[in-house]
C-alpha cells in the first residue's frame, strides 16, 4: 500500500499544462485583436493560466506519477483547464444585455463554466441562445471551437499515452487488438509516442479545414468561409460537435454534409489503427474486429432509421435527402460528435429512440470519441455468449479472445463492472434531473430528462425535445446545471479518476 | 461434456406438472356452474392439460434431471401452463362481441396468449378493455387471478427448491445469506422444502383474503365482498397485479390499500425469512443485509415521490393521500405487484419517473419478486466499491463479503453479467417497439416504448401514458404484442434458461 498520495506532483503537471495552455489562448486573442473586438477576456484568461500554472508547476520537482497521482493529474487537469477555460465565457458576461447567455449572475456564471466544460469535455451541449450566436465575436466562438479540439487532443494522450493503462479495461485490449506494444517497441519514448498522435491530429485536422475550405473555393459552399472551414475541422476531428452557427451542419449544403462525415468517422478511430494506414497498411483496420463492429454499427443504425424516414408519411425527403439525414445524424451520435444535419427532435419517435440508443455505444478506443466504446461492447457480447455456454457447461474453461489474443478474467469482470457502473450513473443522473425540474418547477418530460442526461453524461452534445439539436440546455434549473457540468467531467475522463478521490482509501496511505 | 441433452425427460416432468393443472382449472370450472355460466372453456382446457400432460409425461421414466433438463423443463413448463392457461380466454372469443379483447382473429389469439402468459408469468399486464371488464363472467376473471397465484408458486419452487443453482448468481447467495444450508440441513428432502414453501404461500394467501374479508365485514370496504377479497389476496402476494377492477386497488378504500401493502411486501420478501418468522426468529431479517437494503428503497424512494406530489402544485390531496399514494405505488412496482391505487400516469413527470425508476429495483430474491432483485443491486453496489479500491492498489485483495461470507468472484462476475443482460435485453426491447410502432403507424412516444418495456421484460405490469394503469396494451400492434408474449416469458425465468436453448452448444453433445 505504501506512502501517502503525492498530491504535489500530480498538481506540478497539471501547473504545466495550465502554463502552456497561455498558448491556444493566444489564437482567439489575435482574432479579437484583428476583428476589432476587446481582446480583455483573453488577455485576463492568459494572465490567470501562467501564473496558476506556475505556481502549480513549482510545488514538486518529481514528475513520475503513480497510479494514484495519475488519477488525480487527470482529473485536476480536465478541471483547471475547463476553470480557465470559462473566464472568456464569464467576462463577455460582464455588462451583456439580458439576452446573453453569460451575465454576472450566479446562473451567468454556472453557463460560462458549463460552456468551458462542455467545450474541453468534448460534449458539445450548449447554452448559448440565438441571440449569443449572432452578436457574441468570432474570437468567443473561435475559443469555443479550439477548447474542444484540446480536449480531443488531451483524451487521446490520455487514451494512448502515458495513462494509457488507468483507463478501465479498454487500454490493455486496445494494445492487443492493435498490437501497440510494437508501436511501442517501434517508438519506445512516451515523447515519440505523443508526438506521433500529435502528428496525426493535427494532420487530420488540416486535412479536413482543407476540405472544408475547398468546397468553399469551388463555389460548393458559399457559407463555408475560412473560419467555418477551420471551426468545423477543429470540432469534427475531436468528434466533440461545436458549430458557430447556430444551426449546426445543417446550415451547409449537403455536399459539406458528405465531406464532414469521413472526419467524424477518422476521429472515432483508434489512432494506432490510422498510423497504421498511414504507413500503408490497410490490412490492420479490416483485422480489427472492434473495427468491424463499429463500421457494422454504423451501417445498420443509420439504415434502420433512413428506413423509418423513408416510410414515415409526414417525413418528406428524397432518398439522398432520407440517406443522409440517416447516416449524418447516425454518425454524429455513434461517433459523439453531436453535430445535426436537421432537427431530428422533429423526427417520429421511431427515429428519434434509435438516435437515442445510438448515443451508448461510442467509437473505438484510443480515439478522441467518448461514451461507452466499440471494444467494451464486443468484449461484454462475447462474454455474454460464453456465459451461456458456461452456465450449460460449468466445468468447461474457455477462454475470450479478441483478434489472435485471450483476454484474461480480470479485464472481463471490470469491463462489464465499467459498462454497468456508467449506465448506472446515467440513471441515477435522469432521476436527479426529474427530481430538480419537480422542485424548481421547470417544464421536463421524461423523455427530455433521459435524453439529456445521457447526451450530457455521454459527452454527446445535444438532446430531445427542448434540448435538441437546434436549442440549448439554457432550459434547465441552475442546479441541474450545476450538476450537469460535473457529470460532463467525470464521464469524458471515464469515471473511475474521479470517483477514487471520493474514496477514504485515496487519500489514506 | 457428455452425452446429448435428454429432452424426454425434460418433457416428462413437464408434463406432470401439465397433468395436475386440471386442479387449478376446475376451480373456475365450478364457479362457472355456480354462476350459470358456460363451464366450455373450461372444460376444453382441462381436457387438453391433461390428455397433453399424460402424453408428455410417459415419453421417459427418468426424473433425474442434469443442468441442460433442467433448463428446458424451466422453460417448457412456462411455455405450456402459459399456451394451456390461453385456452379459456380464447374460447370467450369465440363469437364474442367485438368490444371484447379476445376474439378468433389473430390479434385476438395473441391476445388470449398474451393474458395467459401475462397472467402466469405474473406480470399483470393486460389488454381487456374497459368492456372486457364489465362483460367477461366472474370465472373468467378469477382465472385471470388463479392463473398468476400459481405463477408466483412455480417461481418461488424453482428459486428455492430444486433448481435454485441454475439462477444466476441469486442462489448461491440467497442461501448465504439466509443460510438455507441450515434449513437444508433440518429438511433434507426437496418435498419438504417444496412443502413449506407451499405451506408459507398458502398460509399468507389465507391470511390476506381473510385481512380484505374482515374489512368488508366490519363494513369498512362495501365492494370486497368475498370474490374481491380472495382474488386480491391471490395477486397481491404472488406479486403479479392483476385485479377484476378496471381501476385495480384504487378501487377500494384507503384502508384497503394500506392492507394490501403488506402483503405485496411480504410476497417479495425471502421465504426463508419468513420461515424463520413464522418460527419467532426476529433476527434473521433484521441481520439481512438484503432485507434492509430492500427496505431502505421502499422507504427512500416513496418519500421522495410523495414530497413530489406535496409540492407539486397541480396535484391536490391531503397528508394521508399523498403519503398513501407514493407509498402504495412505490411499493407495488419495487415489489413488482403492478397494483395502482390512483393513475399515476397524470402525476408530474419527477414521481413518474421515479416510478419507473423503481422498476428495475425488485424485492427479495427467494420470493414471488420479479425484476433484477435487490440482492444482485447489492452485491453489484459493493463490487463497484470495491472496484474503486482496487483501481488505485491493484495489487491488493479484498474479498467481497455478505453478511459473514465471502462471495467468490465468478458470482461476482455472473452477477454483473446478469444485471448487464437485463438491461442490454430491455434496451433491445424498447428499439423493436418503437421500431415496430413505427412500421404499423402506431402512436407511441419515446417514453410510453421505454416504460411499457421496462414493464414487460421486468414483469412488473402496468406502465405510462396510453399503458398505463387505468389502460391496457392493446394498442400495441400484434407483432409487438407477440414479441412481449416471448419477452415475459424470458423475463420471468431469469433470462438464462431461454437462451441456452438458442445456443448450438446446448443440443450437441
Ligand atoms: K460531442
Ligand atoms: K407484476
Amino acid at each position: 500500500m505504501g506512502i501517502r498520495v503525492d498530491w504535489r506532483s500530480s498538481c506540478s503537471l497539471t501547473g504545466t499544462v495550465l502554463k502552456w495552455l497561455a498558448v491556444p489562448l493566444a489564437v482567439p486573442l489575435v482574432l479579437a485583436v484583428f476583428d476589432g473586438d476587446g481582446p480583455l477576456a483573453f488577455v485576463a484568461a492568459i494572465v490567470a493560466t501562467v501564473v496558476v500554472g506556475i505556481a502549480l508547476e513549482r510545488l514538486s520537482d518529481d514528475r513520475d506519477l503513480g497510479q494514484r497521482e495519475a488519477f488525480l493529474m487527470v482529473a485536476l487537469t480536465w478541471f483547471g483547464v475547463a476553470a480557465i477555460g470559462s473566464i472568456p465565457f464569464a467576462l463577455v458576461g460582464l455588462g451583456a444585455p439580458s439576452a446573453s447567455a453569460f451575465s454576472t449572475s450566479v446562473g451567468g456564471l454556472v453557463n460560462a463554466a458549463f460552456e468551458s466544460t462542455s467545450g474541453l469535455t468534448t460534449t458539445g451541449a450548449t447554452v448559448m441562445s440565438g441571440w449569443d450566436f449572432e452578436n457574441q465575436s468570432r474570437a468567443i466562438l473561435l475559443w469555443r471551437q479550439l477548447i474542444q479540439w484540446l480536449g480531443g487532443l488531451g483524451i487521446l494522450i490520455v487514451a494512448i499515452g502515458l495513462l494509457s493503462n488507468l483507463m478501465v479495461g479498454g487500454a490493455q485490449l486496445m494494445e492487443t487488438e492493435t498490437q501497440t506494444r510494437n508501436v511501442r517497441k517501434l517508438r519506445p519514448h512516451l515523447d515519440e509516442t505523443a508526438r506521433l498522435i500529435w502528428g496525426l491530429y493535427v494532420g487530420l485536422t488540416a486535412l479536413a479545414a482543407g476540405t472544408f475550405y475547398a468546397l468553399h473555393l469551388l463555389g460548393a459552399a458559399p457559407n463555408m468561409d475560412l473560419f467555418n472551414a477551420v471551426s468545423h475541422a477543429l470540432t469534427s476531428v475531436a468528434t466533440a460537435g461545436f458549430s458557430p452557427e447556430p444551426e449546426s451542419v445543417g446550415a451547409f449544403e449537403p455536399i459539406v454534409q458528405w465531406a464532414v462525415m469521413p472526419f467524424m468517422i477518422l476521429g472515432a478511430t483508434n489512432f494506432v489503427l490510422l498510423y497504421y494506414i498511414t504507413q500503408g497498411d490497410i490490412r490492420q483496420p479490416l483485422q480489427s474486429e472492434e473495427f468491424r463492429f463499429y463500421v457494422g454499427v454504423l451501417v445498420s443504425l443509420s439504415a434502420l432509421i433512413a428506413a423509418i424516414l423513408w416510410i414515415d408519411p409526414a417525413t418528406d425527403g428524397t432518398l439522398e435527402q432520407t440517406v443522409r439525414h440517416g447516416l449524418f445524424n447516425v454518425v454524429s451520435l455513434v461517433t459523439t460528435t453531436g453535430y445535426a444535419s436537421t432537427d431530428f427532435g422533429l423526427w417520429p419517435a421511431g427515429a428519434t429512440y434509435l438516435l437515442f440508443f445510438s448515443m451508448f455505444i461510442g467509437g473505438m478506443a484510443g480515439s478522441t470519441t467518448c461514451s461507452i466504446k466499440s471494444l467494451r461492447w464486443l468484449v461484454t457480447l462475447k462474454a455474454f455468449r460464453r456465459n451461456l455456454f458456461t452456465s450449460i457447461h460449468p466445468e468447461a474453461v474457455r477462454p475470450l479472445r479478441l483478434g489472435n489474443t485471450v483476454v484474461d478474467e480480470e479485464t472481463i469482470r471490470d469491463i462489464y463492472a465499467y459498462v454497468l457502473l456508467a449506465i448506472v450513473i446515467f440513471f441515477l443522473l435522469t432521476v436527479f434531473v426529474v427530481v430538480d425540474a419537480a422542485r424548481a418547477s421547470t417544464a421536463v418530460t421524461e423523455f427530455e430528462a433521459i435524453g439529456a442526461s445521457a447526451s450530457i453524461f455521454l459527452n454527446i452534445g445535444p438532446a430531445f425535445g427542448q434540448f435538441g439539436p437546434m436549442d440549448n440546455y439554457a432550459g434547465f434549473s441552475t442546479a441541474t446545471r450545476t450538476v450537469m457540468i460535473v457529470m460532463m467531467w467525470i464521464g469524458r475522463i471515464e469515471i473511475i479518476p474521479v470517483l477514487v478521490l471520493l474514496t477514504p482509501a485515496f487519500w489514506k496511505s
